[in-house]
């Protein structure tokens, strides 16, 4: 019998100008989980803190990530699984992503790592995929590779790791209502105007090319998305507020955190990120909306062995 | 009275994954211009060699860009230019783009460079929109800064130089229909699949990171187009096979140059470059299309006084 317990990070998808393609990884908000190998066949869910999830093994997306992997791996061990779950489903700071990347993180871990990260990528894909109805690599990318990154394909999981500037800090907040990744997907248009794609690839490519050179205030121009957010904006309450005040606080940009309803801030330098945050949360306490707030640096490593 | 020389030469837009914001500037191709400060006020044209153009002061893109710097500089002092035309008009390599911006970038020259080379953009852009029916940057933008450039945005004319790769060189074949942009403009939607979006910004970000690390495989992975390509390919001869043909034979990715009918492609090392050229022209050869085929290094300087 071995045991290893692991940290599995949060992280933000769909930043601003890269909608389902660019991520990056969180820092001091993840999830713990304790993974024991034994000598019986099969994975299951023992304890579950924090929140609550189930363990129906067609439903959990760390049994169904952990059994796509066993699939092109097979053994005569098995996986038991406790989860010390500190992120919240439905929070859009990828809650099932960490469950799903850190079941196979573990296991790969256990097995003597037969896989590298980008070949976990695929099997904690499809764990993902029960949770928001689509397999997207967008949240799991970050976590297992740590930093910002880019899903160049999310067919052929073609996944960049991206440089990541050294004075980005993170402000996260998160208004409790919950927002399941499916619902802020059908609230989107099959169709959008080529003018305004134009400028979404325009403004990621500049985004791609400010972390390759240290350049904010570019980064801070490319913080624009014309396509995504202005639908999803009205499923989160305050958010133009909450956006429009963190910039006006001082952040490089401002937008949702994967679908929501979190919204995330990108500032230069730790002082500022907790100003951000200070100026994003007045608008909640206001309405007495219950809220979490979480600064962070860019978690560069990504999930780690504790 | 004062004369200057100079190089304008030819460029590539939409570059496959970055329709309307990635352009590079090629080397042998290009107009010699010779512009003469005299002492009485007004743009004329005297002399173009090589190919018709207007001379007409409402649509020679030269005279347009001209007078746009002017009414921004005025000056009792005067310009005539010649030009020797050597990129031929409609054929997808930035024929007006080299005028528009050969005239503003001379004459600042003459007029002791009050502008910078991003300045001079927006004299450019107001030429280069009397040719092309719609204001746009992107190869304008590779012409004045050399180089690899992303126009950010168009509205705002925030232009970014992006690196070089060292061995990289272009093929360019132009097959000798005429293909005005204004029409391979007409042809494309006003919508465009979410889903095909995605897919070019992220291809358009990992040819961004690719560029400013050298990689030229993720070049080649991310040198797509599934949005823009497959309406204009049905406007130039045999596409699909030049395109295949240059692959084939080792070329990095191709695309059509602009909006055509040039064919661009991009190679790893000149020797590749004359290899696909090779390849590329055996189609035009075959049914008899008249035809010009260039090798060009990516040009790194851009415009220039000889």
């Amino acid at each position: 019998m071995e045991k290893i317990k692991i940290f599995a990070p949060a992280s933000v998808a769909n930043v601003s100008c890269g909608f389902d393609v660019l991520g990056f990884c969180l820092d001091p908000i993840g999830d713990i989980m304790h993974i024991t190998k034994i000598n019986k066949p099969g994975v299951v869910i023992r304890n579950i803190t924090g929140e609550e999830l189930p363990k129906d093994p067609l439903k959990n997306v760390a049994i169904v990530a952990a059994n796509s992997l066993l699939e092109s791996y097979p053994t005569n061990k098995g996986f038991i699984i406790d989860i010390e779950k500190k992120i919240k489903p439905g929070s859009g700071i990828g809650s099932s992503a960490a469950s799903a990347a850190g079941s196979v993180f573990a296991i790969n871990q256990l097995l003597g790592k037969p896989f590298t990260e980008k070949e976990l990528l695929k099997f904690a894909m499809d764990g993902e995929a029960v949770a928001s109805g689509a397999a997207h690599a967008d949240n799991l990318a970050p976590v297992l590779l740590g930093g910002f990154t880019l899903v160049r394909s999310n067919s052929s999981l073609d996944v960049i790791k991206l440089p990541t500037p050294p004075d980005l800090f993170a402000t996260i907040i998160h208004p409790k209502i919950e927002l399941k990744t499916i619902h802020s997907r059908a609230i989107l248009k099959k169709e959008i105007p080529l003018e305004k794609a134009v400028k979404q690839w325009g403004n990621l490519g500049a985004f791609v090319s400010a972390l390759h050179t240290n350049d904010y205030k570019l980064l801070s121009r490319s913080m624009k998305d014309e396509v995504i957010e202005p639908f999803r904006a009205m499923l989160i309450p305050k958010f133009n507020d909450v956006r429009n005040a963190a910039i006006e606080a001082g952040a490089l940009g401002s937008g949702i955190s994967g679908s929501g309803p979190s919204i995330y801030a990108l500032s230069k330098g730790e002082n500022k990120a907790i100003k951000v945050g200070n100026a994003m949360k007045s608008f909640y306490e206001t309405i007495k909306l219950d809220f979490d707030i979480h600064i962070s640096c860019i978690n560069k490593e990504g999930i780690k062995v504790l």
